[in-house]
């Protein structure tokens, strides 16, 4: 199995899409806010580009491509006001894999761009989208062509399933059940292939450009917290029932794993200055908890945030992300009776214990 | 009727898309490639750019989308090693309507980006591919960002259906029965919008840089010749066929028109020179005749070219290209019977009589 040609979010609009499913992510986008804001305004105070190239790695398709950028470029412009400067030119790279729903977004432009120069009002400069399929574990753009670099939820995939030496035996993920040597190939393979990201990002952008990456992550060093494998490890508990119920075939889910890798901050600063390109200038863990669904708006109070949900969004979001590959795997014909399965897990789960997830973000300067 | 909503070519790969109907296009881009190719070898020549940035306006989605600018790379690599430089890295944005089925050409990227290198062999530079969604009748990429601009058969749409004076009976576009105040209305339009398009492209071109256009065009100064226009005469033909079997409405009819104007090599350099940003290197109009199928592929002979088909390929052809305008306007159910008919007018005017069509390829150079 190729991940490139798998792993994309479900394309679309309908009930099960991306576009329709992806509340977590925008929360976390806007969680990261503080720290993307900080970065992109420090970038632009100090290189004053007339034409600020702008890459969201990962943008897939859905309500959040234009969101994080959007918010990227809001920041620039108060900047901009704030010192009477002329608004500048936005080129912006809208980076996913091939397999991404990019006609949806690119029907989706011209509306986008007509409300939101509404909003940015006179003076606003010109901003160009561009959509650019490929792997970032690759080069997408010539040497030193970028500014900033964001991506949300994105570098925590893998380009592949790492090379197992043990069955990691009734899992699809890491936990505290999987043998000590399927959780060095994961280590192994996130350090590579986070390397070979930092490496091809520190050609593209320009000398003293900036990057911020949000990770799903872990706080701990270990894996066997609740934190950010759980999600995977109540998905591994409704393919074992199927097993159990004769549905599914156990020797089929003992091979299957998921290309992720959830780090924690240690790691995630230990590869970057190992790898040496680049400056770290802020590395935070944000705990965000999911409690159960209350008809409210979500609830952010210091950095502890509040997911409130009856796993139902959580459920849909999870299938929007994870059904192409489970869709490889496993067909397509048990996928409802999975996901229904999972949110039932899911929705027990979040009455009787506290759940919770982590996030990482990291801003980052290439080095001169 | 907004033409960038309805405007684009057949999308998918299946019998009517234009992917699988776009012969013509290849050789009409195989034609001007004497021009393309001394444009920019010239243009590198001169600016030696270690990385150089190509749009192609109108790329659409099929094999004629990686034809144009796959042949404009060798010719740099040809040059380049030719002087024995380092390759340079090429940064490509495929452009088109939003509407274009870019998922299509984004897919097929990765094979063609694979067979392509190996083809180049070794120390072929970095190849980027974007997809710019939007209108070129509009800003598309920053100030300065380009060194050469190709579009083929696309700069003759025009960005809307021009405002008609008078009815334009039993016509779909400017014939010998046209009247006077609808061809003077046509050519108005192409000259706002062409004027707008090279007012653009001055904008985004580097001082230097190139553009090289093929329009579908003419060589007479009137609208009676039975060249460019020919191919909608006879469209319009079978859509009267089905008012007179009372299939369509006449009024329906009546107030149909094709968003397309088709320019003579004089009309072109006026509107160059009087925009005034550009100098033309080289303009030349080409004939090509459409034979009757033969068995043989296309068949070249100094500047009158001949295409060899029994109507088949060049209704499916208009078919890709024209199909979302008409669908549009008439309904999808009359569609079959449309180009049914299409194809019997064709086959029964290529072997009764000289048929044939005009192309006007244009090379410029932006004033520094």
């Amino acid at each position: 199995m190729e991940v490139v040609d798998v792993l994309h979010m479900n394309g679309g609009i309908g009930d099960a899409s991306y576009a329709s499913n992806s509340l977590v992510q925008k929360m976390v986008i806007l969680l990261a806010k503080p720290i993307t804001e900080e970065a992109i305004t420090e970038l632009y105070t100090r290189l004053f580009p007339k034409s600020i190239c702008i890459a969201d790695l990962g943008c897939s398709s859905g309500p959040n491509t234009f969101l994080a950028v959007s918010e990227l470029i809001k920041d620039v412009e108060k900047k901009c006001k704030s010192l009477g400067h002329k608004s500048p030119e936005y080129q912006i790279y809208l980076n996913d894999l091939p397999s991404n729903d990019f006609n949806t977004i690119f029907k989706s432009l011209p509306s986008f761009q007509k409300s939101f120069a509404e909003q940015m009002g006179s003076g606003f400069g010109h901003c160009f989208f561009t959509g650019v399929p490929g792997s970032f574990y690759g080069r997408l753009f010539p040497n030193k062509s970028l500014h900033f670099v964001h991506s949300s939820y994105s570098v925590m995939w893998l380009s592949r399933v790492p090379d197992l030496e043990e069955v990691n035996k009734g899992n699809i993920y890491l936990s505290s059940t999987s043998p000590l040597s399927v959780i060095s190939s994961y280590l192994k393979q996130f350090q590579r292939d986070f390397t070979t990201f930092l490496q091809c990002r520190a050609e593209e952008l320009v000398p003293g450009g900036v990057m911020v990456l949000t990770f799903l992550g872990r706080k701990s060093e270990d894996h066997s917290g609740k934190e950010s494998g759980y999600v995977w490890e109540l998905l591994a508990r409704a393919l074992n029932e199927l097993v159990s119920e004769g549905q599914i075939e156990g020797e089929q889910l003992d091979c299957f794993n998921i290309p992720q890798y959830t780090p924690s901050p240690a790691e995630v600063k230990y590869f970057v200055e190992e790898e040496g390109s680049f400056s770290i200038t802020r590395l935070e863990a944000t705990t965000i908890h999911w409690t159960a669904y209350d008809h409210d708006h979500d609830h952010v109070t210091g950095h502890h945030h509040a997911f409130k949900d009856g796993g139902y969004s959580v459920s849909n979001c999870m299938r929007a992300v994870a059904e192409p590959l489970l869709v490889s795997h496993f067909g397509e014909a048990i996928m409802d009776e999975v996901f229904r399965k999972y949110r039932e897990i899911l929705t027990d789960c979040m009455t009787k214990e506290k759940t919770e997830f982590i996030n990482v973000t990291v801003s980052m300067t290439r080095r001169v």
